[in-house]
């Protein structure tokens, strides 16, 4: 398997995951940075020019992080990483969602991309401003209706987990805020698992 | 159960997978355009102020379109609204995340609400016009990728043809645009469906 990421970017919790299922992959960089997301040869690969992006052994593609996330899940069930009842699967998604339709585009792209929503530069610390103002709300949520214990589940770990740790790395590393205290403890939690610490360390991130 | 959603938005791709069950519920309408997400007795409901939202008879509240669409396929496996293989489930998935994570919030999010990118009035033609080329540029996306058949998945209708329904829905009907063929067709074969038609006659929508 082949894992495009963008170092540091929401990829890092496909390859929290992929370290997780202890299967062999080989990690591609594509620097959002760079912008090497628009490359041809990537959008060769993935036409919607977004990481994560998984391909297969047989050279199917996969893309959308829940969508990968469930896909690699399928490749070691043993790892337990996506919850066999019906109604922790519904829980597992309603996080992994949270994050990635919510959290990420209407907090984090605002904090790291404010010329996506106003084009206008003098307009920038405004959405610097609701970014902010919506990633707080949107921690004090979770903090608020966490009905698990260690993990997001209370039937234990999942891919929920691992979406809800690459924002809180960037809330706390990248951004250098403070999580509200179950998430931080999650956010500690995830750090002392060996599968995290191979994927900062393979993406060149310090904890 | 109880669906809440506002008439035409995005909780119309749930009350189709609702009609599609066959189960008893009863619609609440939270009217976004009235702001009534933001009414203290729904907040109690849902936080997160979203619609769509399920209060299932149990009291439990669902939230997040993709967990909204998996805990309704469970109440009625015998629809098969969701897909039983797990590869089949990934693509479900995929085109679901498509949907909600990008097709809706980085095209129609600028097109119904340009102010919620914009604080500067000047700069909300630009923020319109971002919106309809990227909305052309998923739909086309999409066309190109296209598996399926009559549906999204090969294997048959699934709550991914739901998700794909409202942004076609929107394309066609709000803005008055046209999809691509295999789109176009597709949005076709959805409006001939009766649960579909009952759920766009609850809304008080025209097909």
């Amino acid at each position: 398997m082949k894992l495009f990421y963008s170092p540091g970017a929401c990829s890092l919790g496909i390859h929290v995951i992929l370290e997780e299922t202890g299967k062999p992959y080989e990690g591609v960089v594509v620097s959002l940075k760079e912008q090497a997301q628009l490359r041809p040869e990537f959008l060769e690969v993935n036409p919607k020019h977004k990481v994560p992006t998984l391909q297969r052994d047989d050279g199917t593609v996969v893309t959308e992080w829940p969508a990968i996330a469930l896909a690699l899940a399928g490749t070691a069930p043993e790892a337990k990483l996506w919850p066999t009842a019906v109604e922790d699967q519904v829980r597992c998604l309603e996080m992994t969602d949270y994050v990635i339709g919510t959290v990420h585009p209407q907090a984090f792209s605002r904090l790291f991309a404010p010329g996506r929503f106003a084009p206008s530069e003098g307009d920038h610390p405004k959405v610097l401003e609701v970014g902010k103002s919506n990633a707080e709300k949107y921690f004090a949520t979770i903090e608020k209706g966490w009905k698990g214990g260690d993990w997001v589940l209370p039937s234990g770990y999942s891919v929920a987990d691992a979406a809800l740790f690459f924002v809180e790395f960037w809330w706390v590393k990248r951004m250098g805020h403070q999580l509200p205290p179950k998430l931080a403890a999650h956010y500690e939690r995830m750090l002392a698992r060996p599968a995290v610490q191979r994927a900062l360390k393979a993406e060149g991130l310090e904890a």
